[in-house]
């Protein structure tokens, strides 16, 4: 072992011990006489001295030859520094040193590796194991290690198996696009990398291990964005005999014990919303509840008044921002230009400022509108009453088409969210959102689409309507959401061959189709399959949740850019002509 | 929840209570009067009693219409059996139903899902989610996941951190045929699947967090054999600041804390052999040291007597067979026929019987052997002498060119070892074997390949020998070897630009070819790359050993068949043209 010690262990107690460090030359202050080193490890910082004329000449003289990202081992006595750093827990000690060896030299690095680098992200990417070297990566490292640590020990403890699932499997039309594998040894067929172990899960629970888990690597060959990689880690997770109660209790415990364990925050019971509230309340399946600015509807105070905008909007629906009477004209401009952004779409935002009884005692009375020519003093004041408004408080309402209208209210409530300051990060919200709608029509291929997964149950009273009503039946499905964040999402699966085929049936498959991509599901259901049901939970996402940061990037070791290659290794790439050929495949030009 | 208590934990102490069970109808004894159902799942078997006139008639009704495999629910109350079976732990009580709820019915299962199955191994790769319900198979997943948690405790106690990296990777030739996956994204290239994470690993080195590890699935598109698998699971390590010991005594420390924990077996410290001693004294890089029987050298005793077949051979090498010398000449004959297999390829087979004194009485004298015409009784005795044989030992010995024969002998050695019943599966032989050569004669390349990877380290002593007697130098290399299985390798890496390519120009790589495949790692060591090196072991084989097999197949949970099938999910299949077209590709006639 190059060390006795790691950079991070030394304290008061081992002065007057000999060690041997080994590690990284984070910086050197040469005061002429004096020269300090600060060697580093994954472990911490320790300080390294030498002192011209005291100290061996041959060290002294090595000393002057390092550089920034040296790889060094030393030699020497531990001793009680004089000036002491109480920021780091090695600051009481120094080493005096007896010997350094050079283990590696280093170039200059091509951005600082400090906590705040001067690197653009493509070059940190390029570079990425010396980007991974900088203390808020290696952080963001540990706290993953941690987090999967954590989870596997809860799971264990509520007796769930972690069962390894494959990753060669077979191409389905359904749901994202698959990376596919070209099969050498089966000419002409191809594997698919799995978009989730779903349908290997379901076979576990027929197959009687009644507690599934996996952390697991997950492929979806999507265009990319921001928080999306192709390759992506889940908590996979399955039970039988349960009903969704159990599913929620059971992964609630999970979150409260990671926040516990790992964060020593408290998290209480979490509280459960349908999917049909956190629409019409937040505009959104995945509510930011750290803060409340719920949506209050207004058609029947706010409809046939004359403003035609209002009279022929489907829903007339606003939010009341407490203490933002104040804002000025130009911060009201730029609300109005927020939401009229394309990538919101609203035609116009309408504002009711309640007047302080200061601002009011200046004014014509206690509120002032962008739609005063509209509604009178009276009119507002029900308006208000609505949004249970008080003086110093500014109302905004949109309208239109009802969903519609609810994004873009949702993408402005979170916008005041930030403007006021309400989505800390580090506080956590979780909450189930649940009962969503088990299908979702498709505009551009003209049918219904599961929703979640079409393995998901409908609910037992809602089964009727999946000929007349489909867009009304509601699934067994149900999703964690944490501070706006879709953190997972599952449900109860059919365990019913004759409903698993009616489902397909609704999806639009052929009978002979729904048996060639899925037949062996629906056979395994024959053979006695219990009722069961699970939940995946983006592991990525949770981890940059509990890091303070959207960024899933900054999570993962090696990750790839938007346009889905690794710029470090250069991937992907040519493979050889040798290669497509015992693969018997062609480029097309 | 479906249930109160699972199968397994109801015990006389809850006699009284009533309880909700749900699982699988194992059995069904119906003696008129009387019925019994043994109810399994994952935890255990409970009874149940239904008795007609005392039952209520509904639930007799039910029961008459259950089969095999059918999942219920039932309720009832835990009452004290009459005749008790001491065999299982719920073998004291039995439920006394009060009702009986059928959640799934079931066809009668293709094969019998009892410990032995009378379905073949393709019946039951089809029918995977029910040849997983039989015991044993529950049970060896069960000790994979209690391995698998087992090995991430220990690594996590000696600080190392569980990283993911990437399985989108970089396609290179060196080494096995890689999996590849073509982009959309990028036209005409493919990621790789990882064969192994080596060059993150060391990245990760590089990048300072001196000691990983990761449980991950890997990738080979090469021919399977019975004890392969197109992927298969890796416990791959990596540490920094490391020399081979810390390596060596880092993973027995594991080894030797599994053992204990998962099977309360002490293992004493591993002995370390050196490659050249395995292949000179077991003919081969993992000898199985559950027992002895040494190669014994008889060059200097038994060349030039006359005897051609040893003279013109370069190396005659036996074994000694304690007890033998009773062998039947039809016993001798099979096992002349057993090395003259083609998978082995012996000429002939020579033996030296040490008659016992009795059987010696009855004979000319203390030697019986199949070269009596050339070999005194004097020259036997001195060949005894050499492999410390005792009167009632049988000596086997072949000849010929050196490689050759010990590699035959190797075979004839585990063979006497089976016959002798000396390779229990319950005795567990550990050991290290280090100073493995660097490089290898690939006769069908006509060059050199790097034994274990490229990567590898050559013993600073044997660096000067690279130019004129590649073949003689030593790598930092190791293995660990268990019962003669190869549970994993690893080695001390190069850690410096200039040996490194300096190795791949051995390698025959040009600077060029180099730079494209491995230019990443290589800049990397321009930046201060820490002396380091790792391990990684093949799981699948680890969770067989602990289980007492030798075929992994039984250890994963969805495994592939010889030609790389999943016959379940039946994959790989064909892709639609318009995936085809995405990527830009066209299968070849």
């Amino acid at each position: 072992m190059h060390r006795t010690h790691t950079c991070g262990e030394l304290r008061l107690d081992n002065a007057g011990q000999e060690v041997t460090l080994s590690g990284w030359v984070q910086r050197i202050r040469d005061k002429g006489g004096l020269i300090w080193i600060d060697l580093r490890d994954r472990y911490g910082i320790t300080q390294l001295l030498i002192e011209e004329g005291r100290t061996n000449d041959d060290v002294v003289k090595a000393s002057r030859g390092l550089g920034r990202e040296f790889v060094i081992k030393v030699k020497g006595n531990v001793i009680e520094r004089s000036s002491k750093n109480p920021n780091i827990p090695t600051g009481e000690i120094e080493i005096d040193l007896s010997s350094i060896e050079i283990l590696n030299s280093s170039k200059t690095p091509p951005f600082t590796l400090e906590d705040n680098t001067d690197g653009g992200d493509e070059l940190r990417m390029k570079y990425r194991y010396l980007d991974l070297r900088r203390q808020p990566l290696r952080r963001n490292l540990e706290l993953r290690n941690r987090l999967s640590i954590e989870t596997r020990k809860y799971l264990d403890n509520e007796k769930f198996f972690e069962i390894e699932t494959p990753y060669l499997i077979k191409s389905t039309p359904e749901g994202a696009r698959d990376f596919v594998v070209p099969s050498r040894m089966n000419e002409g067929q191809f594997y698919a990398l799995p978009q989730s172990p779903q349908t290997f899960k379901q076979l576990l629970m027929v197959a009687g291990y009644d507690r599934y888990y996996q952390l697991v690597k997950c492929f979806r060959d999507e265009d990319l964005r921001a928080d999306r990689q192709p390759e992506f880690t889940q908590i996979d997770c399955e039970m039988a005999f349960v009903e969704q109660d159990d599913i929620l209790n059971t992964f609630e415990g999970l979150v409260r014990y990671l926040f516990k364990t790992v964060k020593n925050i408290d998290i209480p019971k979490l509280p459960i919303m349908e999917y049909a509230d956190a629409m019409k309340y937040y505009g959104s399946d995945k509510p930011d509840i750290r803060f409340g600015m719920k949506f209050v509807e207004l058609n029947d105070v706010a409809q046939n008044k004359g403003f035609a905008i209002f009279d022929s909007a489907e829903l007339v629906v606003g939010i009341n921002a407490e203490g933002c009477a104040n804002y000025s004209r130009k911060q009201l401009d730029k609300l109005t230009d927020f939401v009229r952004k394309p990538q919101i779409g609203a035609k116009g935002m309408v504002y009711v400022k309640y007047l302080s009884d200061e601002q009011s005692a200046n004014d014509d009375g206690s509120f002032k509108s962008s739609v005063d020519k509209f509604y009178s003093q009276e009119d507002l004041k029900t308006w208000a009453e609505k949004f249970d408004s008080k003086p110093g408080d500014l109302m905004l309402i949109l309208s239109g088409d009802k969903n519609t209208v609810r994004k873009q209210l949702n993408e402005l409530r979170l916008e005041m969210g930030n403007q006021l300051d309400l989505r800390k990060t580090d506080v956590f919200a979780p909450l189930w959102v649940v009962d969503f709608p088990l299908l979702e029509w498709d505009e551009d291929t003209k049918r219904f689409h599961a929703m979640h997964h079409p393995f998901t149950s409908p609910k037992a009273d809602d089964i009727n309507l999946l000929d007349e009503k489909p867009a009304e039946v509601r699934a067994n499905a149900y999703d964690l959401v944490i501070n706006g964040v879709e953190i997972g999402g599952g449900s109860i699966r059919i365990h019913d061959r004759d409903l698993q085929k009616l489902m397909f049936k609704h999806l639009g498959f052929t009978d002979e189709e729904a048996q060639e991509q899925f037949g062996f599901l629906m056979n395994a259901f024959e053979y006695g399959a219990p009722p069961h049901g699970g939940i995946a939970l983006g592991f990525d996402r949770l981890v940059a949740l509990f890091g303070g940061s959207d960024s899933i990037r900054d999570y993962i070791a090696f990750p790839k850019n938007n346009s889905g290659r690794d710029v470090m290794i250069d991937s992907p790439s040519e493979i050889s002509d040798a290669q497509l050929d015992e693969l018997m495949l062609n480029i097309k030009k």
